[in-house]
C-alpha cells in the first residue's frame, strides 16, 4: 500500500490564525482519486523544524505533498530546507524567471528582484507549473520518497493538484487509480440512522460508502471502480431506495437543485420569515437561478412577530404565507413562522391552495443551528412541491404537531 | 523551550470529511497562553499508526495533546495504543464507571455494556475529568514526554483543555505562562497595509503582534504580559492612534459591539438590501441586541431593483432610504443599492437627515465576497452614526465616487 503523506507548514497555520482548508481539501481529493492519505503533519517556518519533518517523511512515506513556504520573502524556506535534507545545492532555474517576467509583462509591471528566489529550486528539481501564480511548484526525490512542492494559496494549490499533480500520480502509480463517486445528499436523519439503513447493502467488491455530515446536511458517498456504468447505476437505485425520504439531492448540493427545479417550472418565488430571521431569503438568494425568479422577501420585525404569534399559529402563517404571495405577486411564498415553546411553523403557499405545519424540536439546537434547520425543512417543502411528491413528510430533529392543507377553493 | 505538539485522529479528519477545527482552536489557545505549538499531525484510527505516530512523538517532544479515539466503538484506539506504547496494561478504572452510571441515570438511562471500554485506560494514567460527557481524558507519560489524551467532540474537547489542561501545563510549566492578548478588529485595510503602519511601532521586551484575517476583517492582537496595565494601555493607545480609520472594534467582534452601541443609544433599526441579498439582514439579526431592535428587513426583487436603478443612483436610494424608515417606522434605516457596472451604493436614513454613497470595487470579488464587502461597510456607516464618528470615511478594496448629506431640513 502507497503510504502518502502532506505536510502543511507556517506559523499562522499551526497558532490557528487561519484554518488550513488546503488539507481538508486535499484529503478529500486524494481519498476521492484513489490515493488516500496515511497522515498529514504541520510545522512552522522555522529551518529547523522544515528539517526535521522533510527527514523524518522522507525515511517513512513514499509520496508527501509539502504545501507552502514558496513565497518570495525570507520566511518562505521550503525550498532551503529541501535543499539541505537531499544535500543539493540550490540552483537558478533560468526557464521559470523566464516565465515570471511574462506573468508580470502581462500586468504591465516589472518583476521586483526578490522574486528571483522563486526560481532558486534544489539541483535536481522537476518543475511543476503555476500558471496563475509567482511559485512554481516542483518535484524532488529524497530517499526513496517523492516530494511535490506546493504553493499556499489556495486556488493556486487546488489548480496544480488537480491538473498535474493527481495525474502525475496516476501515471506512476497506475494500479491506485480509478475510483468514481456519487453524490446522496439527504437532509433529515442522522448519520447513525444512515448508516443502520445502508448496513443491509451488500456492496460489490470494490465499493465502499463514505459519510461527511455538516449541518443539516449529511451526504452519503458511494466510491467504486470507473467506467462500471451498469453496477454503478443498480447500486445507486438501491441506495435511493433506501434512503428515499432523506434524499433531496443526487450529485448536486440541494440548493442548486432547487435552482434548477425553479428554472425548469418557470415559477416564481416570495419569501417571509419570521424565525429564521434573513437565513432563508440569504441562503436561496445566493443562488443565482433563485435569485432570478424570486421577488421581494421580508424578515418580519419580532414585534410584529410576536402579535401575530398570538393567533391560532396556523390560521396566523396562513394569512402570512396567502398575503406575501399576493402582495408581492408570485406564484409561490415560502414563509417561516415564530418559534414559540420550542414549537415552529413552516408554510407554502401555491395557485393550488396553501400547505401549513407545526414542527416540534426533538432536541436542544443553539438558535444559529435552529434557523439553519427550519429553513433547509423549508426549502424541502418547495423542492417536494416543485418535484410533484407529497408536500408533507416527517423529519429527523423534529417532531409533527399538526399538518394542514388548504385547497385554493376553500381558501 | 517546551517543544508542544498536537496529534489528531480519525480517518474523517484524514479524508477531509470534516475539517478539523479543533486543531485551529487549540492552535490559537495555546498560543495566547503562551504554550505555542511546534507541530501538529493527523493519522487515521489503525493501530499501527497511532502506535508509530505516539513512538516518533515520544521521543521528540515534552508534551503532546492527543484528540479523538475514545469512544465507546471498537475503532476507537487511542487507549489501546497508548497502553502499547507505554508498555503498560489496560486496568479498569471502577472510579469512571461510577461517574458514567451517575452521568446515564440523570439521562433516566442505564449505562450501556460497551460504554465500560472508555474507563479501561493504562495502568498509571492520571484521569481528566469531562463533565458533559462519557470519555473521560487522561494524562500519561512516555519517555520523558507527558500525552494528554481529550475526546474529539468539540464542546468537551474545549472545556477540557480551559478548564484542566492549560491550568495543570501553567503549573508545570510557570516559566512559560501569562500572555495577554489585546484584540482590535479592522475593517477596510489589507494586512500588508496594517502591518506596514504598524511595523512603526517599537515593542518592549515581551511585547508581540500577530494578525489574523478572515474577509472582510482583520484582526490585530497584541500580545504581552499579563498584569503589564500602564505599558499595555499605552500601547494599545498607539496602536488605536495608528489604525484608527480602520478598527471597527476592540476586545469584542464588530457585530456585538454595534448591538451594544443600538443598545445603548435606545435606536431602532429597518433594513432594505438590493446588492447584498439578505447577506446584511442575516448578519446582523444574528446578534440578539441588533435582531430586538430591528423592524422589519427586506430585499428586494431583482425586478424592483432594475425598475429603481435607472434613475440617478443616490437618488433612487435615497427614496428607498426614507421609505423604508417611514413604513417601518424606526429611528434609521439602512440601505444596500444595486450594483451597477462595478459601482454600489449604501445610505443611511436618520433624524438628521440622510447619508447616501456610492462606491467603485478596486478590484474583482466573487459575488458571495461582494455582499460580505457592501455587508460590513453598510454596518461600518451605522456604527460611525452611533458612535459619533463623522459617516462620511474611504475604505480599502473600494473607492469613493459620490458622497452627499441631505438635512432632515431640506428633504
Amino acid at each position: 500500500m502507497l503510504k502518502i503523506a502532506m505536510l502543511s507548514t507556517g506559523e499562522e497555520v499551526l497558532h490557528g490564525d487561519i484554518v488550513d482548508t488546503n488539507a481538508a481539501w486535499l484529503g478529500r481529493e486524494f481519498f476521492e482519486h484513489g490515493f488516500p492519505l496515511a497522515k498529514r503533519s504541520t510545522v512552522g517556518d522555522t529551518k529547523a523544524a522544515l528539517v526535521e519533518e522533510l527527514m523524518m517523511l522522507s525515511f517513512n512515506t513514499d509520496v508527501v505533498i509539502v504545501n507552502g513556504g514558496l513565497g518570495p520573502t525570507t520566511d518562505d524556506l521550503s525550498a532551503e530546507a529541501a535543499a539541505e535534507v537531499s544535500e543539493q545545492e540550490l540552483i537558478l532555474f533560468p526557464e521559470w524567471v523566464t516565465q515570471m517576467e511574462a506573468f508580470f509583462a502581462t500586468r504591465q509591471r516589472q518583476m521586483p528582484q526578490n522574486n528571483i528566489k522563486q526560481a532558486m529550486l534544489p539541483a535536481k528539481s522537476i518543475i511543476i507549473d503555476n500558471p496563475i501564480g509567482t511559485a512554481c511548484g516542483f518535484k524532488l526525490q529524497i530517499n526513496d520518497c517523492w516530494f511535490y512542492f506546493t504553493p499556499g494559496v489556495p486556488s493556486e494549490f487546488k489548480r496544480m493538484v488537480k491538473e498535474q499533480i493527481v495525474p502525475d500520480l496516476r501515471k506512476s502509480y497506475p494500479e491506485q487509480a480509478g475510483l468514481e463517486c456519487s453524490y446522496f445528499y439527504t437532509f433529515g436523519s442522522s448519520e447513525s440512522g444512515i448508516g443502520e439503513k445502508l448496513d443491509k447493502l451488500q456492496l460489490p467488491e470494490g465499493y465502499s460508502l463514505g459519510y461527511r455530515s455538516y449541518l443539516p446536511f449529511i451526504e452519503v458517498k458511494l466510491f467504486g471502480p470507473k467506467r462500471d456504468t451498469e453496477k454503478r447505476m443498480k447500486l445507486s437505485s438501491m441506495i435511493y431506495q433506501h434512503l428515499e425520504r432523506y434524499i433531496v439531492s443526487i450529485d448536486e448540493p440541494m440548493l442548486d437543485h432547487l435552482g434548477h427545479l425553479l428554472e425548469d417550472k418557470g415559477q416564481s418565488l416570495s419569501i417571509a420569515e419570521q424565525s429564521t430571521k434573513g437565513w432563508l431569503s440569504h441562503w436561496l438568494l445566493s443562488n443565482v437561478d433563485v435569485a432570478q425568479r424570486c421577488g421581494h422577501s421580508w424578515v418580519l420585525s419580532p414585534k410584529v412577530a410576536a402579535d401575530l404569534g398570538v393567533q391560532d399559529p396556523l390560521a396566523s402563517i396562513f394569512a402570512l404565507a396567502g398575503a406575501t404571495k399576493e402582495k408581492c405577486n408570485t406564484d409561490l411564498s415560502l414563509v417561516t413562522g415564530p418559534i414559540k415553546d420550542g414549537e415552529f411553523t413552516v408554510a407554502l403557499s401555491a395557485p393550488e391552495g396553501e400547505w401549513g405545519q407545526i414542527f416540534r424540536f426533538t432536541r436542544q439546537y443553539t438558535i444559529e443551528d435552529q434557523k439553519q434547520i427550519i429553513g433547509t425543512l423549508a426549502a424541502d417543502i418547495l423542492r417536494r412541491y416543485l418535484s410533484g411528491k407529497p408536500v408533507f413528510t416527517e423529519y429527523g430533529a423534529t417532531l409533527k404537531v399538526k399538518e394542514l392543507f388548504i385547497p385554493t377553493s376553500a381558501l
